[in-house]
């Protein structure tokens, strides 16, 4: 262990006083940032925002990983779960060169520091939290719960890096973060980085204690080495005793994270080696104002935020604040010209090494892109649609074996399912591949190893998580799960559009690879798993994204999946939903047709259409697998009864096609929409998901109220499959009944017609009580001329 | 401790028997249920569904369970975490003899039997969950997570009451559930009742291992105690070893528990006392078969689901089965009837004390009114609409105190929030009621205390957990949060929903309270936290459930809030979900005036309006606190400019009534929707959430078309209130543009009121990004006639 001097400590120090002024200062200030004058109210910002609380401990422990990675080359990066705490990252990132150089107009002198003193948690300026535009940052501190799953991801594949996660003891409440403490079983310490997770304990959360914060050090310890890692604690208030204390203990950690990964790399993987983790407590608000308008603010819930209030019309706060302010000496750490004095700027790594800077915080700039083999090699032969039934999720499977395969030298694939894989019938993939898990593995295991990339955990929180970590950091993945248990991670599906919008706006941010979710086992086919497995809301949420970020795709058979895939995974930048079912479902396109479909987006399919010849009387729409079965079977039911009404079919894949094209970039110009919808004919759409999505999709095309939406209705149950559709009201002959009341053309045939839909319904009615299943005309049905 | 005896043992040991024999019936059985004669393939179901693996662990635990409360007298009810495991918990509560009394025509015989396996996962009958038809079951099994937060939220202020909630392997590591076991720390001895955590491992989820399965016990130990447990091991595949251990094991737990209370109830709280938990682990699939086709299935992931399949056409697989279910011996368990023989009939408990049959487990039974305060005396006086600046949600915090004092003999209401009650400016509650904590107590805690009925936990799971724990079991309650985190547990409110929709369609199920959900710091007002906390998505989830059980309101001020929150506290057996934000804001209507608004849902706000005499021009439509604002401002501007347009105002507080009534029971009918929107006129609509749930809302109205809305578009960054409106294209002057240009009056002044707007707009951009903060005349803007 490097044996630190004194000196080295006091600069250290006075680092950490410069972090901490420029923290105040943006808080508080908007002119006069170097204190040059004395402080008045017209100094100060017209309103007051920000959190002091967590800061002077997020900078604390900046600094000293400044130390450590310049020591030991150290190639770190740094998440900030206590994500408001921006402006002490803002802080560290200016102070290290790295704010400047992506943001010219933030120079490193007085004009530039009342720039940034200015522009934090102001109008047109910059958010109070670390966020997109925070170099350094792959993790936005809003909605807390994610810095450890965000973390592990980022160290998955990245063998040299250590991914520093602060956790603050707010966060650490949520349950997204407790359950991402067991990522510990899932790291290979071959292959993989290290997270070094710091539990900063402060006490508080905006005005009440925590748990852990609480908690003593005994149940602390018990608790988070029952997850694996060998605990350190240190505690204090006395800055140059943590000073010393904490760069001893963040050796003493660095050298066990590299003895963990030496004795793995040279003896194999046995377990989970005795990771180290930090438990740091510190007083809330530190080295901040003691006590105000005699109430304790350092140490208390009431540092959390501003701490002095009222700044501007309050003389006495005002002078508070400049003498908390003064108590940094800003006259001795910045030059006449407000910038950092050498002795001190030295301490920061140089170059890439700086954690703002480094490569592995804006992955885009490692992006390899994916070797994908020809998706086509994969594809089913349809010779005649609608006639041969297979799982298509079981084409994509084999295609991502051999993605796995194609990219085993680069590494930078992983599968990511809540113990689904071969549920979703994507199980060939482990001909190639193993689930990782990097604890004792015992005879009746099936294709498990340390050595995996199928990561299987029975939680989307961190699954997701693992994979926004892995994205973010420049690599590819595909979260595969349930359609109704994906709104269990929806808020991260959420929070990962609004990064990415954020992300398309920075120049300086590298492309990344786009968020993949992939749904299977849908509502429409969870028919024998009953209600609590049927909800296809996923569609909306990822619907009220921007068109710059969201994108979703009904593929409705499996050459169409291949071909959305081998998009998807092409993409960047977006989250991309898709939605299959994965159970034998009849097969449309030969795989050039499907080819041209998914590309245009939505495309009217002559075969199962009569109107060749002239406008026709109604448009079935459909979008989704089951949705395109019905209406298929619907079009070809009418036309064996009444083949003189002319039914167009148009099958939607890209559900974004719909919108008009100033709301999406993939939005369908009017004419080519009215091209496949007509003018002003009745549309019968069946749809996968809850029906105003489409009238929202379609809103602002002529006539829109002919559209007349089916779909998910929240009617479900243990039920047949069929009878799901019949439930809902979207069953082949509710929309021949559909179809047969929207057609403008009298016909005396279509009173019967709708009585003998109505038969049909009653017997199935019967026949599903009585057998258990669907009628096997129903089961069996397939496309005849 | 009551010593058992070898024969009581072995009376158990059959009763197991019989509970595993009905477990593997409604699996594969639906004919010959008594084994009358050897098992044929016509007696075989067509499709076998239903989970074996984690069933005979279940009934394991029930049986005991049942000796438990017989001998002890005890008040317990049971949650199964591993709710697949559906056909366990529905043998046992059949062979108490709940199950037939709820359900006559499943008898305790032959035929009855019959009946009970034929409905399993079939057609028309049950679910494999545990789910809403199970009698003593009040949560479902299908997604994950919250067995242990709904088992807390059921023992908060039932003091007699201990929750025995089991855990399966594949639960713990979702992250809701890794989230729950800290609820201890909100356990209060004295006035709450128990929570038996049973970790039941079994090794496997699906198809791998689980990280607890596969742990050492001394980490499972470890962890557990971490949150404060008394940690008890039990192991084994032996019957009778284990029968005698499990039995002695919760008598011991038992007495530990109520040592617990004792002493707390005789000397206080001073912390969380050492409550003990379980963690069993037995095979997976015990008792089922060893071996299949040469694969090893008992104590293997094999065992998850249906471990002999194709029983139906394979000859020895039918054979295995069949020795199998004879292993159980029903002919010396069931009588000739098929009843439960009288010998093992009587180790069940009697009435109420069978875990089928406590009314905690159908809570509305036991529910009893809120005593609520009258809400009109908390009601501001709004002598002139937009005059004055209020904080709702503080009226709201003094009526809920003084529910608070009201309800004290009855502790039956609670608040539950991510620690942000002060935030939320419900912050008058804490002059009766305190943050409950039940973790030490230091002098700078704010209003903490083991008896406090606030909960505040920084994790939305937990608080919603709790609350629908605390629901099901018949109390009351509030759950309020920040909009945009209110999607971290859209899931739980989705799943929660769907409970209540098949809750009411069981006469047997008594009505509960409704779950009130109060999201407050919305998406409009968040303008200074930034992107990451603006999100208005809950709505449009919320909106997705159906009209039985959902509810919108966006009350506008103070008094309809207040209105409104007196209807959601007296309802039953909805979702009702209420948005308005925290922060001074302009009042419109006098409580008289809020009353008859929120009553009708929508009404014409005439003193906002100018078309007293005349048809509109336009109809001005708003739903929410900020639409409201903005579009009564532009009502006034354009009334001061061109008052010849005539504009008409309509305030939409109850979201569902814009439906048509055969949509929600809400619904307006047709003709009272015409007098307020026309016929034919343009609606310019101003909506809190994403513009397209009004389109959903108003699709199948007259002319649905004519409807343009405004709302949140997803724009947002860190800026000010009406920077807010303006990114979003729903200011005042967006609106006033829209109304202009919808117009169908051609008016000369048109096109300068147009540039107007233009002009405007650009001095707010100019204004903001140079002063910070909202022009005054926006801020300080009201009514002025």
């Amino acid at each position: 262990m490097a044996q630190l001097d004194q000196p080295q400590l006091e600069r250290m120090h006075r680092y950490w006083n410069a972090a901490n002024y420029l923290t105040v200062g943006q808080i508080y200030l908007q002119a006069n940032p170097l204190l040059r004058e004395p402080l008045s109210p017209e100094h100060i910002k017209p309103r007051l925002l920000g959190h002091w609380g967590t800061s002077p401990g997020l900078s604390f422990i900046y600094v000293h990983l400044n130390r450590l990675i310049k020591e030991r080359d150290a190639n770190m990066i740094y998440l900030a779960g206590p994500g408001h705490g921006g402006p002490a990252i803002v802080a560290n990132v200016y102070l290290e060169g790295t704010y400047s150089e992506v943001y010219p107009h933030i120079t490193q002198d007085h004009d530039g520091m009342h720039r940034l003193f200015r522009q934090f948690s102001t109008p047109g300026g910059i958010p109070s939290h670390v966020s997109v535009p925070t170099p350094g940052s792959i993790h936005e501190g809003g909605e807390l719960g994610y810095v450890l799953s965000h973390a592990f991801g980022a160290a998955f594949d990245n063998p040299d890096l250590v991914v520093a996660a602060v956790i603050g003891d707010g966060e650490a409440e949520t349950a997204p973060l407790e359950g991402a403490w067991k990522s510990l079983s899932y790291l290979n310490p071959i292959r993989d980085g290290a997270v070094l997770p710091i539990l900063h304990l402060n006490g508080y959360k905006i005005s009440g204690p925590t748990v852990l914060g609480r908690a003593s050090d005994d149940h602390i310890r018990n608790l988070i080495s029952g997850y694996g890692y060998d605990v350190h604690f240190l505690e204090g208030d006395d800055p140059m005793q943590m000073h010393r204390a904490f760069a001893e203990l963040l050796d003493t950690c660095y050298e066990k994270i590299r003895a963990c990964q030496e004795y793995a790399r040279s003896h194999g993987v046995q377990s989970v080696p005795p990771w180290p983790a930090i438990i740091l407590r510190t007083p809330k608000g530190w080295t901040g104002p003691k006590e105000v308008d005699g109430k304790r603010i350092e140490g208390t819930y009431r540092a959390h935020q501003v701490p002095i209030d009222g700044v501007k019309n309050n003389p006495e706060h005002l002078h508070m604040l400049e003498e908390w302010m003064r108590s940094y000496q800003p006259g001795e750490i910045f030059d006449e010209n407000g910038r950092l004095i050498p002795e001190l700027a030295e301490l920061a790594p140089q170059g890439t090494r700086r954690m703002g800077a480094n490569p592995h915080a804006n992955g885009g700039l490692l992006l390899q892109d994916l070797h994908l083999p020809l998706f086509t090699d994969y594809a089913l032969g349809v010779k005649k649609p609608a006639t041969e039934h297979h799982e298509s999720t079981r084409q994509l499977g084999m295609w991502m074996r051999d993605i796995f395969s194609a990219n085993k030298e680069q590494q930078n694939f992983r599968l990511f399912c809540p113990d689904e894989t071969n549920s979703n019938r994507l199980g060939n993939v482990f001909e190639v591949e193993n689930r990782c898990f990097v604890e004792p593995i015992i005879s009746d295991d099936d294709n498990l190893s340390p050595d995996g990339r199928v990561m299987e955990v029975l939680s989307e929180h961190l699954c997701q998580g693992w994979l926004e970590g892995y994205l973010l950091t420049g690599r590819h993945g595909i979260f595969a799960t349930y359609e109704a248990f994906a709104m269990v991670s929806a808020s991260m599906t959420i929070q990962h559009s609004k990064w990415m919008e954020e992300g398309i706006k920075l120049p300086w941010r590298a492309d990344i690879s786009s968020l993949n979710i992939l749904l299977t086992s849908t509502c429409w086919r969870n028919d024998h798993n009953g209600f609590s497995h049927q909800g296809p809301g996923l569609i909306d949420t990822v619907l009220s994204k921007k068109g710059t970020v969201a994108r979703i795709y009904l593929p409705p058979d499996a050459n169409c999946l291949l071909s959305v895939a081998d998009h998807c995974l092409r993409s960047r930048n977006y989250v991309n939903l898709i939605v299959i079912d994965k159970q034998p479902q009849l097969q449309w396109l030969n795989m050039q047709d499907a080819i041209d479909h998914c590309t245009r987006g939505l495309s009217t399919w002559q075969w199962a259409s009569n109107d060749q010849d002239v406008e026709p009387d109604v448009v079935m729409a459909c979008a989704g697998d089951i949705p395109t079965l019905e209406t298929i079977a619907a079009a070809w039911w009418l036309r064996q009864h009444i083949p003189e009404l002319k039914v167009r079919v148009v099958n939607v894949v890209d559900l974004m096609t719909l919108y008009p094209p100033y709301l999406h970039p993939h939005g369908m110009e009017e004419a080519k929409f009215v091209e496949h919808f007509t003018e002003d004919k009745p549309v019968v759409f069946a749809f996968h998901g809850y029906p105003r999505a489409i009238h929202e999709l379609v809103h602002g095309r002529a006539n829109e109220e002919r559209f007349h939406v089916r779909g998910f209705n929240e009617e479900g149950t243990t039920t047949t499959p069929f009878d799901m559709v019949v439930l809902n009201g979207m069953s082949r002959y509710h929309l021949c009944i559909e179809v047969l009341r929207r057609a403008r053309r009298v016909h005396g045939l279509i009173p019967a017609l709708i009585a003998e839909c109505n038969d049909l319904l009653a017997k199935h009615h019967t026949y599903v009580r009585a057998h258990l299943e669907d009628m096997p005309e129903i089961r069996d049905w397939a496309w005849t001329d």
